[in-house]
């Protein structure tokens, strides 16, 4: 059954990818926005249960599951309002308890208890309750999928902040110099008109609400690069003056970077790159990464070009190289509904929708993201201020060549 | 000569607009994003005197024409980074000196030598400097006219801080409580398709940078409100609990609310509302004003509707009653560059490019916006948790009726 | 009669004070510790009206006195809890109105009445009400005196906050420079001893309840600088590297240094001094002033000496050269209760007793204090960051000479 | 030999402490004021690597001992400016690198070096290296005995911010109780007089630099309760409004109050208390315990009595039941050096010195001090505004019974 493989995989890599790590490191949150590794294999533990076990036990198809502890429901909710209150996010570092074993068991039972009620499960077209069940349990896989991401890019930036600059490993920074490949320097041009973006009404495979309706959208001529901006090309925008020209900049973000003191990418250090494998000389042809939206934004315009829209990024998606597996992509897009856009119903509807203000959206995926997880309609966001996702630039222009 | 006369009548309304002020009200700052008016007699002659005064004098248009101290241009300089470092914004209502007698003079001057100018620009079509130096100054009385209505918006903010509840004048309010007649409610539908929004390049009349180019849209069959939500739907909202309610919120608007203790609209007072006349009761036909996007927003989504997008409320803006002179309308689009735009050349592209992040656009005109200002194109902005301007609800709905 | 005399010539000095300014300086508050002289002028009138007027009219003494709307009392009350809520303190310079000419007007009008009320009075040893509302009447001048200090000392910090250094008139600073001889750098010694401080039960004149009870104190043998430390002094132990050398300072001094970026005395600018008559050439000769108790204690560290303590420096006030209106001098002793201390009842009370903690006494007097408002007894207080009073530095060290 | 012997308990004991924690409580920093026990482990090293070991190694007296590396130097100084820049205190607890077992392994190695240094110290009065690290090393072992306290102190701070309500264990709970006998309600009277306090020089025993020279006070007659204020006296206090009358508070302290909500006592919930054993019944017949200066104050001023002096308690000490081992007692004295002070030269003058303002004193010891720390001497200090250390209140009045 390809739902119980597919479980089994997901879930067993979130165990995987803490192996490394000192117990200490589990307890880690380097600030407000990130997590402790601890806390995201609490967290989507808790959306299985809360989603997916509860809901069965409601039904009657899951009868041997005991529910964590009500107050870990306090604990590892990450913001669904309306399943009441929560712990805040800022001090999820401070919950040294339960420890990682309690944790690591709870995980074991949830993922018994979703094993026992897959084979439970055996949904015909008419069967309201399975068809559910069976989407919530692969919601639930990429919301998994999401915080493998998540708790990777959230360590980075936790070992970023101790001057032992630790390591997490290999594996990562592998994926990712493997996936530079160095690009001729081209665009790929498009005529433009009256085209399609958004998931399909009906289209197989998953997707997240926010991905839909299908919808039309026009767009004028333009053409897209072939390769990401790199390390070298974003060097030569600093050394010509790139962080002290306020013209280049969008208001808010030469004021984040006046208050913040931004010189350079985030993880730069001297000629190195603080990485997950720890310090590492930067290679100038990778891309650059770790910038923030404004200085994407920044640099497209000191490029005399500028950055690419949705449309115009999923139109090409499927011609494009590093569209995925190097880097997600800053896109000139404000994270706003698609028309027609309606929320799922309940919690499950605080997925996505609430946060449609004051966030850009991002496109592809990156050497962070879970092998299988991208998606040419995929639909990533970010404030324009953060830095610590794993980000890229890919320059638009105007105009077909 | 139209331009000369103009002139003389928006300079002059700014002077008229302090009169019934007291002398300390003129260096009133409510808050950081408020300015005294003073600081906007002040600014507004700064600006043609660096935009049109100095340049006409480098070009020897104009040789009897006295800067104001160098200080000045620090002092009264708002946002132009191309134009070196100025005084901070918060601290503006610091700024006792130099007095309003002097400033009040220095317009005289700067008046003066603006009348001089225009009696020796005679443009012909190949005289560059002169269609220049004439569009700067057209642009520094649109300028002046967006200054004039920023300065009773932040009287207004200034006001109702101080426990008096200090009075303006009747004049602006009575301009609101007339335009308030109570239209049926009623949408008007429109079938969507291939549309165009945007000033036409080549066409009549002022626009902004941000207004151009003209482009196509692709729009879904939507319909728009005839009327603008009431004081009374609003309060219907609340008493639904819609401040209490995080499902129609988003995030941030949530926080925002939470932070800031939002429990109704800004100026509500009981059952009054603060107004530029005082405390004044709160007719409940009138539109509800005053309101942040946030709040826009979330009663849209509690109507069961939505806000309007950008080119939706421009292609029906000539048959939209309370389109103009009522309350500026927020939409649903992000404040966000149209393809193709280009930022006018020099410090005066900074007018408009730099704010495109994290704002939203309303649209249409307010009740304290000068007399022939407003202008179907016309894009105004602010960031979604601003409440101090004057802000309504129109709300739009998918389909066409 | 000595006190309507006194009352007169002490309330029409709080209005000549504020003659040289412009309508808008009296609204000026630069920093929250600060208030504007409007706000002055209002709540010495307040507290007239208040603590005297209120009374009498209760006690049937004064008929024919009509107060303040009852809001102004929210608006002018300083910080007495015992008389209810009061608007924020960082909030003073929002209060554009009441306008200054009404401010005045209600001065007048409470002149008037304490003048009836003085006729009035003829107080015999048994008439307890009337002894003490001549009480009130004589803390209500002391009182007045501290605001007419307190005004010019927070004009001058709102004034340093404007690019334009605005100048407020030569009177005070030729005060000062009069006061500045410079003499021998000798030190005065006494033997310590079983010795007494603070203001003796049943003593002629004034004191605030802090200065009782007399107490008995033990001192080693010390000596006191006769002279305040200099401009010319103070530049060498900048120039030793006073401000970069942290074993100089208190953590908590060292740490507001660096948090605000202390670099030298707050007023000075280059080579000159920013005063009440504008920007200044600093005289080597003059004594050090407006500095923090953390750059005091920094500066005697350094020079190999300390501050005096309290005790130390009532005891030989009567023959220290500098005691009184050149610098109000920072001592080495906490503001906390003399032994026996008793707070006055009622709302009187907190006029000193409440601010006991985390403050540092200065002595002596300043060349803004008012003539005749000094006193040997006398404690001033002040927070150990604070750098905008009229402080200076008198060093002691121990053992008699 | 007795030192060696103590250091062998003393450094032991640091150990045995954490021992019932889980791998992730050893990174748990609750506030910036706290630190993690890891790190407290890893300082206590630190400070006798750099004070005794390194000092031993540059006088050839150990040539065997290989330092951590440079960087831990770094993270473990506390706050000692005269060895350099140091990790910022609030970020500690982002320290999960070096892990446990790495620190746990360099004690163990300070300890061998230690032990070492001691075989070859035999020092007679002529050696002054000799004895300057025969004293250092007994510093030392002061030092770790209050880290020992302040890794209780902090872990409840920590632990009080889960809401899982963790348990450190039963032991220093049941020292708290035991402790708690019932004394009669009853006065210690003293007439007063010329007294002397402090260390004396030359005295037997270990004591900290800032509690000498021996000096004179004056103190009139006074009294000292017999007892510390227990809960059911300070719930009497909170019913009868204590919590919400501002005239029984310092200004600070009512500001506090209001600024972060207190209304009872740090550590108490419903009728219940937070402690290292978890919640816990809240015995009234115990003392009052984790309350700030300000509330101990107030408190005080509530009982128509006051705190004592540092004098007056050191006084007393020999004869007051509950001086040591319960609680920490607050005094009305601030932090001030006493006459005649003088740091200790270097960097071990930090120690305390540089501490002396905006500070309380406490005197006595508490049930989380290690046993044998006590001394009537002892002068320990915090913010007045602090509540997480094991605090308590005796109160004082004026005049011998």
């Amino acid at each position: 059954m390809a739902l119980a493989q597919r479980l089994r995989e997901v879930r067993r890599r979130s165990v995987a990818l803490v192996a490394p790590l000192e117990p200490e490191d589990l307890c880690l949150q380097g600030m407000a926005d990130a997590s402790p590794p601890k806390w995201h294999l609490g967290h989507t533990s808790w959306f299985f249960e809360t989603f997916v076990l509860k809901p069965a036990i409601a039904a009657q198809l899951l009868g041997d599951y005991e529910p964590a502890p009500e107050r870990w429901g306090f604990l590892f909710n990450s913001y669904y309002d309306a399943l009441g209150a929560r712990h805040p996010r800022p001090e999820r570092g401070l919950l040294s308890r339960p420890p990682a074993a309690d944790v690591l068991a709870w995980r074991q039972r949830v993922d018994a208890a979703l094993e026992r009620l897959l084979t439970r499960l055996e949904c015909n077209a008419n069967d309201a309750i399975c068809q559910e069940l069976s989407a919530l349990i692969e919601l639930g896989l990429q919301h998994e999928q999401q915080h493998q991401e998540l708790l990777l890019m959230d360590l980075l930036d936790g070992f970023s902040r101790n001057p032992l600059e630790p390591a997490y490993g290999e594996a990562p920074e592998q994926t990712f110099q493997a996936a530079v490949a160095n690009p001729e320097h081209a665009w790929l041009g498009h005529p433009g008109g009256l085209i399609e973006i958004g998931h399909p009404a009906g289209g197989s495979g998953f997707h997240f609400d926010n991905e839909a309706p299908r919808h039309r959208v026009w767009l004028e001529p333009f053409a897209l690069a072939q390769t990401l901006v790199s390390n070298a090309e974003f060097a030569t925008f600093i050394a010509d003056g790139g962080y002290q020209r306020p013209e280049l900049w969008m208001s808010e973000g030469w004021a984040a970077l006046q208050q913040r003191g931004w010189q350079r990418p985030r993880y730069w250090r001297d000629d190195a790159e603080f990485t997950l494998a720890g310090r590492r000389p930067r290679n100038p042809q990778a891309p650059v990464r770790h910038v923030s939206w404004f200085e994407a934004d920044a640099y497209a315009r000191w490029a005399g070009a500028r950055l690419p829209n949705e449309a115009e990024w999923e139109l090409l998606a499927g011609e494009l190289p590093q569209a995925f597996g190097v880097l997600w992509q800053w896109t000139a897009s404000s994270y706003r509904p698609y028309p027609g856009f309606v929320a799922a119903a309940g919690a499950i509807g605080e997925y996505n929708g609430k946060f449609m203000s004051s966030q850009m959206v991002l496109r592809g995926s990156a050497f962070l993201t879970p092998a299988g997880h991208e998606r040419s309609s995929y639909r990533n966001f970010f404030a324009p201020a953060s830095r610590w996702m794993a980000s890229g630039v890919r320059l638009a222009r105007d105009g077909a060549p």
